[in-house]
């Protein structure tokens, strides 16, 4: 089983081409509807009582959702806005709301997880949740650039205990002050983390450890719909893999990147997680056998 | 044989940690000297009275250069700045000086040859260097974005008429107009090109044939000096394999991409080309075989 805690909120995603309103978002509900594909998972995080039930239905669905807390209040929302070349996104509006002051607890059904996934919640909740597990197996940890500004201190801390980080370029070049992500990634990895994986969006992913680099292009696509979501199904996919494998060795490191580049692959194809809902393992698998036919040489 | 026409030019590179002057530079450099490590190169570019003895022995050393001519005047000097991070160059000052009004000769002992790459001269340059010879096997051309706004129509000839297009990906998405370089791509392709090769600086390479994707990452490296003439080098990595080889199947082609990723790694090590003058052969099979190793699970 894997645990997860991370945001789930109602986005409205505006790009030139069209616009998805209050539709189901948040890096944990991403996480989860691709890990969820591989092995069963269970989601730590915190609704609004307005959470429009088809949603919830949509989660249980695919998970555990046990660690869903309902608060009063209404749930996380985010208004984003994308340019015509679907690369940089555009925040319009943020309400945290019930999300905002938020304590995670670790039902405790799942605290002898074998396999820990700390999503993009701030570090301090990342350590609550770390506090309450029994001892994973695997922990890995995302984070954002908000955090590596104004918590670089318990981000600090977080690093040193899991084993893994999962952080795009731009964040690892924030947090290890270099433009060299190779270097920054060595940086990070001297903080106390085994691997680090730098995602690189369409350019793909580096797996780093102290005596491999693995580096990966991403699945090429033709079309684009809504790049959301895409960072968060990756760690789904290397996560899920890794845990129904049951092994950490390098080679099955490496086939979760791969699976990681597969599962952002399919999920920026549609709006939200739409993609997710309707995707089958087939065609996970198929995609990943195309993908090692691509690249083979 | 490789017949090449390509720029040879004088350059002062900036960047925040060094400032080289009037060092050896020019697509036609970097070319040749990358491709002359796999297959014996011919270079047809001019340069001026004034040019560095120094230089044009270090240019006798490595290729043929009865097709170099020397026209009264200044060599072609180019001047550009780099940021800290490396990856946009801003030109500060380009005197075109004796390539400006050139036209390119053909020497008859080089008509018969194989191998044609056209590297960065006018499209009308192109086609008066294609029109000089007796029907290569393999012509692949390099453009830029200078040519791509202003003589699209003699571009798109250039592409009717070679076998591949080697371009970058801001080349590939002003050319065909679209954000997408897999769609980009294949709309070059439409125009006649049998392949075409969307280089990614440090993000690497992806070759598209109509049957085929080829995705490749960059050789990670971790420190970089100075990123001039790395497409160049690709290009002559690429060019190099396949002409050794004396076959176009995908995998040779596929090979002589890795190649030019392999090249392209090596030269922005130093400064100007620097890395390609003390460079061996066995360095480039090397790193070669830790590329595959590396990227292969």
């Amino acid at each position: 089983m894997i645990v997860t805690v991370g945001s789930i909120s109602l986005d409205t995603t505006r790009t030139p081409f069209h616009t998805a309103e209050e539709v189901l978002g948040g890096s944990g509900s991403y996480f989860t509807l691709a890990s969820s594909f591989f092995t069963p998972t269970s989601l730590i995080g915190v609704i609004g009582t307005d959470f429009p039930p088809s949603h919830m239905k949509t989660l249980e669905q695919r998970m555990d959702t046990r660690g869903l807390e309902v608060k009063e209040g209404r749930t996380f929302r985010f208004d984003s806005s994308f340019g015509y070349d679907l690369g940089v996104r555009t925040a319009n509006k943020t309400e945290l709301n019930v999300f905002g002051d938020w304590t995670p607890k670790v039902p405790e059904e799942y605290r002898a997880a074998d396999y820990l996934y700390l999503g993009n919640v701030g570090p301090q909740q990342q350590l609550h949740v770390l506090d309450q597990m029994d001892g994973p197996r695997l922990t890995v940890a995302d984070t954002i650039e908000f955090w590596i500004e104004n918590q670089r201190n318990a981000l600090a801390e977080v690093i040193s205990r899991v084993d893994g980080m999962l952080l795009n370029d731009q964040e690892v070049r924030q947090l290890a002050d270099t433009t060299n992500i190779i270097k920054g990634a060595r940086a990070i990895m001297d903080l106390g983390a085994d691997f680090v994986i730098v995602k690189k969006g369409e350019h793909g992913a580096v797996l780093l450890t102290k005596h491999m680099i693995f580096p990966t292009c991403g699945y090429p696509l033709e079309s684009i719909e809504d790049p959301t979501g895409a960072g968060d199904a990756f760690a789904g996919g290397f996560m899920g893999h890794i845990a129904r494998r049951g092994r950490q060795d390098d080679q099955t490191r490496k086939e979760a990147v791969i699976y990681g580049n597969v599962m952002g692959s399919f999920v920026v194809q549609k709006f939200s997680v739409d993609q997710l809902l309707t995707l089958t393992e087939a065609q996970i698998e198929a995609r990943y056998r195309k993908y090692k036919e691509m690249v083979t040489f």
